[in-house]
């Protein structure tokens, strides 16, 4: 009973799909054809993609192109499709052939096939309602489909936004925690001049405002789409007063102001946007490696290292070393840097790989760059909660190790020149003694004078 | 009822799990810190991670580390592990900090919760059967992982291979089928010199073999482990007998010869291997990826194309424009392609941040070289059941324009000299005349001289 | 004679250096250090950093840390250095290791021994200007090297700016010539819909302007500098009066504004700003390489291609082929997008890979960025200048195309519906014959409907 | 004077070179078309295109396609060029849109002027020698290119290798040295297990031996030519004599096995056997990163850092910071890594660009790809001759922190269990106390037993 089927047909010809399936034809040929990652399209992108068919379908509805049945059912299949009710009939690859017309037709067949249903149809008829007649009616795969990919992209940032805020947050805070920590800076990993805890996390909180500023700035470009530009810019097959109104109607449905771009066709062939918010997302990621990196050496240790910082302990450290701590949580995050990085490639890549009216690389950006934003988001979420919150400073470490050190020799340039101050620091170093020390030892400055200069 | 906890504790503190779940509170604590790509580890990893612990336990038992009844349970609970009884179970994020120890504790659970269920115990005690001292026994995270990460890399490089070898037989038979169809040779998109289409595929079969080759070749240095090291290459812990006999132990069960690294401590803390391996099939995947764009430009049309070869119609091209029909199988395999290269960027970056005794990135390494095969693997599968082998010549249309083109002219070459060659090629152009006519009408050379020419 | 050397000391010890060389003992010994690409480092950097020497010395000589032969002499030397008389006395490469201390130092040297000079004193003597208690004065190389890294970028990518602005107009002037040029639209390289050459061109236009706008957001960022925090952000050194003059100066000087960062820690140890240049250089990169492809793919030919366009003929395509044309320009424009996606990939790793307080590869991330902006700034100089405006039309072969092709079927859809309208296409590239012929054969629509259709 | 010109002609037009030049007028068009990175081509790369022109002038000569005296022209402006003497002459830059035509022109004008001159001839005239009739015979630019970089490869691949040698043996003297230094493993930057620092020494050398295996088998397929294909892999043009003895002349020439490809146009189209050679040498460069990494780890300090090793001190560090010495070596091995990955990207994707019968981007590829060999070469040295050589070890500071670290717990496990053992780790790193102390004080072992494991 459960494999029961029913014949379909389309241009290529009959195809058997199970019975109960709302999806079509279409779908089943591309998911033969494509079994490539063996996982499910984006559950934000499909959404997307079905707010648009919404909109199409109200103002379609609205020019008398279908009627209000038709209407009716399309826009409650769209809401159904958006409360994830039908996740499992979403059965093509997100990384297919093609532009996305095998997303697009899925989508399409699954609103068919269920409007028709609530109109007191039968699935596989499509005689109530058909999927391209009727739902993709005025749109093409290639306006539809890089409008819900920016959509998605909007909506995946916001999410990583908020997520950047707590780490600001959280770094501030701990610059405030720390401001009076004074340690040893170190440039090549050498002892360099003394500075404060509280100015290293200050310094990665201004980081991450920029860099969330930055991405903030990229995003802005996926308001502008080339809905109504239908197959390859011209808007052939879709009114007038759907190109007039479409993106301000998927503007209220989406609760942000979408924008028609100037040029379609440049719209439509080009994929330089996707690429400039996966390069800023990317500089935000080795930005954040960077700190994680840092973190890990600060925290290095415990007897065997640096040893200025600890990290909260989340877990054990080793299967076979007792006691044994590791610093998992600033490791995945580079390891989400290094996959954002790579996934810039590939994006960069399949964007350079458009030809002519359309680039048909498209999925493999989209399964990319949402996964650059999930992942990321969550490496900066556990890297919030289960790392910057808990850290703790080793005061007492921090003072020895910069009393332990000749960087002050550097306050000396000005007042011994900088040949002088290197003999210092070097015979310091050689002869473990303090700067200090050996500046009075050779009457070089006064007690007084020296100690306004070291303080 | 089904919500029923269980407390466990470590050296955190303790934790509620899943009073069913045969992971315990390290898997716990991982999936918590790690919620990064939402996707399950590589079931192919897991059951050649099983693999380790049943050869491990059973060269344990064989020294008398753990009794019969440990062995015993072990071993079965591995069994079931690779028969994927407990796929539920592998909880932690793929992407995971560390460098792998919440997989191998997670693993280490799971069989040590269901060993002591066999033994008649309870899960979470780990009185009979202990997940750090009887199943990770002699082990460390630091050999097991990668070690699963070479066999998981074999086996998944076997799959291509067959699907490589089917793309050769392809490919040759189509040379076969066109050895004879004459057509014009195009350098930089510029008629060229004539050729047959039967050169094209044998030359693509051609690039298949060396690329097989070659991966066969970097696959090599996948069966160089580093089994018995433990943590970082001194084998403490590990016993002699361990150490002489687990590579062979571990062959026998795997079916293929592994053999222990003659310097531990390079073979824990460098990834190279994995960037050789992910890099010859970078080179596999960029020549794909160029043949399939040929396959795009030769089918290209049918009218405004060069439409010279015809790909099977696999599925409707469009949502909108009817009857089109795109090179949708092609096109998913150059979406693979650089797929591959970005995974090798992403596995670059991370073999390249390995410090000191170990390189903590191995999970994403691992992450996106298995996608990189599977992938690869489902499209040249989809490549030759669904375009290579029904595509067809459209014979007479090369032949006219093979006719049509004046690149004939490089014959005359020798005879003339290249200036008054490239006078005859131009005029023939702007006149639309035949080279042949042009050369006969200025007496250049007799008919009979220009017929053996241009046989 | 020539080859007289003199001998010089520092905290190393002691080296021969050509007796007139302007550079001094720490030059020669990280030319000695450093032979990498063999190459010499950037003129319009050494310029940015000589202007930075000129600026410090005019605030340092204005609170009375140097005098006013001392300040007389630097700025002539820093003068003499911008005019180029010095190009062969920066002897250190590029690629060199530290954060651009080997060239700080060769600069600092050159200017204290052309100051002594100048002031009648002996090079290598350093007594009457020294490199690094005058020249170098309240500078360090970390916020020095930075800031004329920046100061190079806004000039580089002043020129390229230069050069997008005319390849818009004359991408603009084409897509006014092409605009009644009617032509087959192709997606996926397949039959699409009818289009105008013009809007090929406009669209290219739109993309130029588009990225040329980001380009010049992401250069914003290179007006924030670090100079004043000398070390590591603490300003060690450094007067406060120099702090609050020394932005102020130095954007007098070079006449853009160039302000200092808010956090000088941030802003000496993060280099996404430079990625992020890189990043935004990637996405027009990769932009201008598609529109190159489509150029190649609309001039293919002269006979077996679409030979829609002709582009101009620049020089012989072939040692072997006579009268063979390509299209070296758009070719090189390809070349120079994937050595710029190339240089962000080295770029990206590099700012990876700071350490705490300073990023010391920062060399080869100028190396790199710089060459990317000359090479793409020479890029699109020629293609303007040797492509883009002497592009000419083949009007009737694109009617000719278009006319032959079925793409016209989608018009119909809207009124007999998808699957009708694809038979038709269908039927009608399987008997050649035109979709008009077939809808008037079957009745389907009446022939005044039909020519309001298809207008 | 110097300034006259005389004027040539080629199938674009007239045009004027400098009277003195023996490059002709279609280098002069290059060299006003690509105006890239102002470089000069690789010296080793012109070297080798002139060693083919001298064996293919042999082998014309040996049937008669060219008589005595011009044979003997050829082969001595062959030699001459191959001696630097034109190095003046080679005017196109080495990133040029087609597929080395220019270069190749430009080689064949040098070679015809100055045969030409030696026979008593005119520069500009070509009527005793002709660059395409004579120079370039029975070869095209699509065989010859790929040929001389293939050649170039094998050469620089050489010089590498003879370093890889020197740094294997330089490590391998060092594990020798610090065999007997016991010191902290560390393993995701925390206290792992002891072993000793020649352990270290050893692993990189090891390392080293397999990457320099690796890429040796990698530079086995730049043995494979397709010299004689011709234009597009057909051999048009070229006798039969040709085809079978030039991969012999050239061999004998050149002092290595060069072979003709079996699938001439597999051959002509297909540049994965250079993304093979870089893939490899990446891999080389990731590894050498992560050792330099180790190094400048290692050496931090002097008083802040890790400090169990010292490099030489081969350059003042800092322009402020008095006496402070930076690890600028290893800094500019990773600089090279970085360099080298982002070189592998391009490259990746300028092989990926290939259409049908060629692959038009090879220049880039050489480019990026030579200046990857010689620079890691460059690298190498300095890193063998100023650095691992002189690495001293800090053996004292090795035991201290060794001593006071609790990694030795681990020995503890198969007798205590891991949990038990745990808690000792971490109270002896809370209290501050060593783990033999509190193993003793809780009776878990005799002293006896104690001693005994941790020998």
């Amino acid at each position: 009973m459960k494999d029961s089927r029913r014949i379909e047909a389309d241009s290529i010809g009959s195809l058997a799909v199970p019975a109960k399936a709302y999806y079509g034809v279409q779908a089943e040929r591309a998911s033969q054809n494509f079994k490539i990652t063996g996982l499910k399209m984006s559950p934000e992108f499909l959404s997307n993609l079905a707010l648009i068919k919404k909109a199409a379908a109200m103002i379609n509805h609205e020019i008398g192109l279908i009627d209000s049945d038709q209407a009716r059912a399309i826009e409650q299949a769209c809401d159904e499709v958006i409360d994830g009710r039908f996740s499992e009939d979403f059965i093509v690859d997100p990384v297919q052939g093609g532009a996305g017309t095998s997303a697009n037709m899925n989508m399409n067949e699954v609103i068919a096939n269920r409007a028709n249903e609530i109109l007191g149809g039968e699935k596989g008829k499509y005689d109530l309602v058909h999927p391209n007649d009727n739902v993709n009616m005025a749109q093409s795969t290639n306006d539809t489909i890089p409008t819900a990919g920016k959509m998605t992209t909007i909506v995946l940032a916001e999410k990583l936004d908020a997520e950047l805020t707590r780490l600001e947050y959280a770094l501030k805070e701990k610059a405030a925690d720390f401001k009076d920590i004074i340690k040893m800076g170190r440039t090549q990993l050498q002892d360099a001049v003394p500075m404060t805890l509280g100015d290293s996390f200050h310094g990665y909180a201004s980081m991450v405002v920029r860099c969330k500023k930055r991405l903030a700035k990229a995003v802005e470009e996926m308001h502008v789409i080339n809905l109504g530009g239908t197959a390859i810019g011209t808007g052939i097959n879709a009114s007038q007063f759907y190109e007039d109104h479409i993106a301000d109607q998927l503007s209220e449905l989406f609760g942000r102001k979408m924008v028609q771009a100037g040029d379609l066709f440049d719209a439509t062939e080009n994929l330089d946007s996707f690429v400039e918010v996966s390069g800023a997302l990317k500089a935000l990621a080795i930005s954040l490696s960077k700190m994680s990196n840092d973190l890990r050496l600060l925290s290095s240790g415990p007897r065997c290292g640096l040893s200025e910082i600890n990290l909260p302990a989340k877990q054990n450290g080793s299967s076979i070393m007792p006691g044994k701590i590791n610093p998992v949580i600033p490791e995945v995050v580079s390891q989400v840097a290094f996959l954002v990085c790579g996934h810039d490639a590939t994006i960069t890549m399949a964007a350079e790989a458009g030809q002519l009216e359309l680039n048909a690389f498209e999925p493999v950006v989209f399964y990319q760059l949402f996964e650059s934003f999930t992942a990321m988001t969550g490496a900066v979420d556990t890297l919030v909660t289960n790392c910057i919150t808990g850290i703790t400073a080793n005061k007492d470490h921090c003072r020895q190790l910069k009393e332990g050190s000749v960087g002050i020799a550097t306050v000396l340039c000005p007042y011994l020149g900088y040949q002088e101050s290197a003999k210092i620091a070097k015979r310091a170093l050689r002869e473990r003694r303090s700067v200090r020390e050996l500046v009075l030892e050779q009457h070089l400055m006064s007690p007084d004078q020296l100690d306004i200069l070291l303080k």
